[in-house]
């Protein structure tokens, strides 16, 4: 199923870049936007109430990243603050593809925030043991307002 | 110079624990506790009013760790929420040495929080060019309220 | 310029998954396989001659992801070595696309090796000061065996 | 019981430096030598037979890391190739201490190794479901010729 649009307004999450995330060329090393998209879509299941731990010992699944797509606009720095996004643009049964964007928050909060990173991450719902696709569990689908 | 225990209570900054900072054993793998030390003693600098990227661009110099020392105590895991503190407790004129803990943040906000990680990070104040030891800058100092 | 495949049999190095790598699924968390990606890329050009920090030591340039693109087939877990590939499949003056794989080593050297992870890694080449799109060097082409 | 220290040459096991490696300080970042460290503790094990994650099938325990002490005294770049090593130093019934360094390799195999990072890892032998302490097994007793 393809989402409108207009049916979510992104979930928006901070991200503080520290010496762990640069690299030798004194940049945000690549691989790291990974780990803040990661980052925001775990807040914002949080904030929907749901806690990926708890889940997987209630109902012995999770999700797993099955494709990454990212592109780099501009690179980001020591110190900067990341606002990052998460949207859901397309959702299946047993999987579902988020819109995710990194964007350098205006130092003093005026002005548009720059494009740093933009990419989609589809992840699928595994059980936690053999790793097989399973349906994504109904009270995720009803966190996120998806027809489940 | 030996600082007496009273003179700081402890800053305290949240650390969050996601997929990436797990292993395989299904906790978080202890060489990321000195990537969490570090944000704390980050964010304190920045309490402070200093900022390493700034900082650095403006005098050539930054801090770099030369000793640390990590205690075990218990595992986090994946959701946890904890706590990580780090004050002086002993200051020369080109290196510190920051005491640091990490905690278990108790989940209802009751009870007292379990400690998981311990230890001592000395750090030096270097110029960025040659990484050889330097003067700490007395701005610093004067934020961390040391004699410089 | 779109490269024959018959142009070049893939480059291969061996990558040994350490408990670093892994997350609580039990298996390699699934960004690190862009770290997988980068050190076979790296030996890559080291086996043809090419060390990128000399390069940027001399020509004041280096290599940035712009485009990863990946999809995760079966997963990898602690001890198992892995085959990672790397090629060529289109360059351009200023940037190259190199086509990339995980594979699991059969344990007994015998049977095929199974797709872990495949994907495309876009780079580009910049000056290391503004990050600016530059042309590659002509020694780097040469060392491909790309027109440069 | 402490071991003397003629009983074992140091195990050492090749490491090279790539960009997931480095920080905006142009050098490897501190946390990563525990990883450094780890890798090569897995292959000496390796080396004398002992795969970690079978024996994790086989026995139900894993290695943890309790206590790591660090001193950096010089700094690795990229494409640097580092030497490091491992002994044991100390040994008990459910731990050990591992002595470990790392050492650049001279670049044209002549001079002295520059010595880049000491320290001791010590390591406990727990079962790995609730992370108690245990007995090392006999089988890695063995291989590190310790008395078990």
């Amino acid at each position: 199923m393809t989402l409108p649009a207009l049916q979510q307004a992104p979930f928006t999450w901070g991200v503080r870049v520290y010496w762990e995330d640069t690299d030798a060329g004194g940049i945000v090393f690549y691989a790291n936007y990974l780990k803040f998209f990661e980052r925001a879509r775990t807040e914002w299941l949080r904030a929907l109430g749901i806690e990926q731990q708890r889940l997987r010992d209630e109902v012995g699944g999770m999700f797993v990243v099955t494709q990454p797509q990212l592109q780099y606009h501009r690179p980001a720095r020591l110190d900067d603050l990341l606002l990052v996004t998460a949207r859901v643009v397309e959702a299946g049964r047993a999987s579902m593809t988020i819109e995710q964007t990194a964007l350098l928050k205006p130092q003093q909060g005026d002005g548009p925030a720059e494009l740093l990173c933009s990419g989609t991450i589809r992840i699928g719902w595994v059980d936690d043991r053999f790793l097989r696709p399973q349906r994504i569990p109904s009270a995720v689908m009803a966190a996120l307002k998806l027809p489940g």
